[in-house]
């Protein structure tokens, strides 16, 4: 399976029953992160971008490749020593080995290419959402978009206290790859995508991939405390178009509900129903929000806007 | 098997019997290519640079992530269409197909992430040349270093004629990948590495790798005649030290010898002997050319020196 899902799905050659999963991110300095971002912070960055894309698949993470366009004014030990320092205390918690890559001179630039493993067939797709099937999502929405705000140190966010910052800054240059979810929920979610470009964006893309339109209410959405306190009036639109917050989304078929809510009560399984997935009513499948399809709204973060 | 070689290769899972071959290779705009190049020339250049990491493995190339960060200005639909044409016309010639990949904005640079496979141990590495074993090169040398001061339109190649100098930029923007003769050589090579930084930097490599020292003679080495009537003074050093050649430079042990001779005398294998694996006499394994042995020149090329 190739170009359309968050990352490719190999057969491996000669009847192996894995699949190996293939993944490429980029993160360029001043679209991806601010130009003060740590070395350190960077490189944990870029590693868990890739890391959610295995998340998504469904698949372990294994292995990965990094090219490392670096200024000269940043191919000194210490630049390196504190890349090299995030991107191994990731590549720990997350079981996966660097395997090669590049490194060039250029503008900051780190582009990771992540390889994981599936059983034959159980990779997670975005083209398996049906009607009938629930929508939810894991963790909180909205700290993506608070954390790029706090990584640019906006001046929006002088109102909030250090704690809630270092949260948020926290979420922006560490995200946690919901790979242990990804594992737990491929045998019996229809689709599922992460949340990299906003929750309507890339719900939108399931819809699409499976010709289905995705109902979601925004009374479900599930948002820290801290941003509904500060952030009243922004904090909705940021769990819904905000990006960046390396959630997962993913749909449920009706005989599985019981399994998902059972995990969700037992707290097996950080997840929260948000929508439906209904037929599509115009042939141009997408999100609808409180019941209005907004075409306009769903593009979600598109860098050659900025 | 990772770092330190041309590629990572991986064993499969569940006892497959083929190995997954994975390369990456970066391309920044003004370090690996002129600004003027076009999209077309850019991408069979980035895709023909990873094939010949393939080739250096002997590994048949299978499929390819596309990592392309784009400034403001080219993301349109004739530089896409010149960048997808150049890919595609490569890919198909070598059969491997896109799987997957991510577009930014940013600076013009072009990370290709390559796998291939090989039987299980099969693939060629750095790390087997033995005392003894003969050093060949593959097709000629000396003409990446040239083919990257046509590409610059440096005024020392005023003197040639259209013939050469376009010769010399196909060289440069369509490096041939060796991949039929990875494929030919690699039940018989001790080692092999692909011409990319220069002969003796990359020769060096397999030195280092393998623990010999290797002796060519400047002689020997594949010169085009074009290059020898119009830069006598420097092709050797292009050739010994200028890189971008993008040909393979192979060991032999002596119960092989016979087969590639034989290979070379029938036109079924374009390779030269061009020297032969000693024992290391000062514990710092290197080439020696010639009879010398120069630390200093086997650098080879270093972008951060530019």
């Amino acid at each position: 399976m190739g170009i359309g899902d968050d990352a490719a799905i190999i057969n491996l050659p000669l009847n192996s029953k894995a699949q190996l999963v293939v993944a490429s991110d980029t993160l360029v300095e001043e679209v991806h992160f601010p130009g003060d971002a740590s070395a350190y912070q960077v490189a944990q960055r870029a590693l868990c971008v890739n890391l959610s894309d295995m998340a998504a698949m469904g698949a372990a993470p294994r292995w990965f490749t990094l090219a490392l366009t670096l200024p000269q004014g940043k191919a000194n030990e210490q630049w390196l020593k504190g890349f090299s320092d995030g991107l191994s205390e990731i590549a720990i918690a997350y079981n996966c080995a660097l395997i090669g890559g590049d490194t060039t001179a250029g503008p900051l630039a780190i582009t990771i290419t992540m390889l994981g493993e599936v059983p034959l067939g159980e990779g997670l797709v975005r083209s398996g959402a049906a009607n009938g099937d629930r929508v939810y999502v894991t963790g909180i929405l909205g700290d993506g978009a608070a954390g790029l705000l706090a990584a640019r140190k906006d001046k929006s966010l002088n109102c909030i206290d250090n704690t809630v910052s270092e949260r948020l800054l926290l979420s922006f240059y560490k995200p946690h790859p919901k790979i242990n979810i990804g594992l737990k929920i491929r045998a019996l979610a229809s689709a599922c995508i992460d949340i990299s470009d906003g929750l309507v964006a890339d719900l939108g893309h399931i819809c699409k991939s499976s010709g289905v339109d995705a109902s979601v209410h925004t009374s479900r959405l599930p948002i820290h405390p801290d941003l509904e306190a500060n952030f009243q009036g922004q904090c909705v639109d940021w769990a819904l178009f905000g990006g960046d917050d390396y959630q997962l989304c993913f749909t449920v078929p009706a005989e599985h509900y019981p399994m998902v809510d059972d995990w969700i009560l037992l707290g097996e399984l950080d997840a929260t129903w948000i929508g439906s997935i209904i037929p599509c009513s115009d042939n141009s499948p997408a999100v609808l929000v409180d019941g209005v399809k907004s075409q306009e709204r769903e593009r979600g973060f598109d860098h050659f806007d900025q």
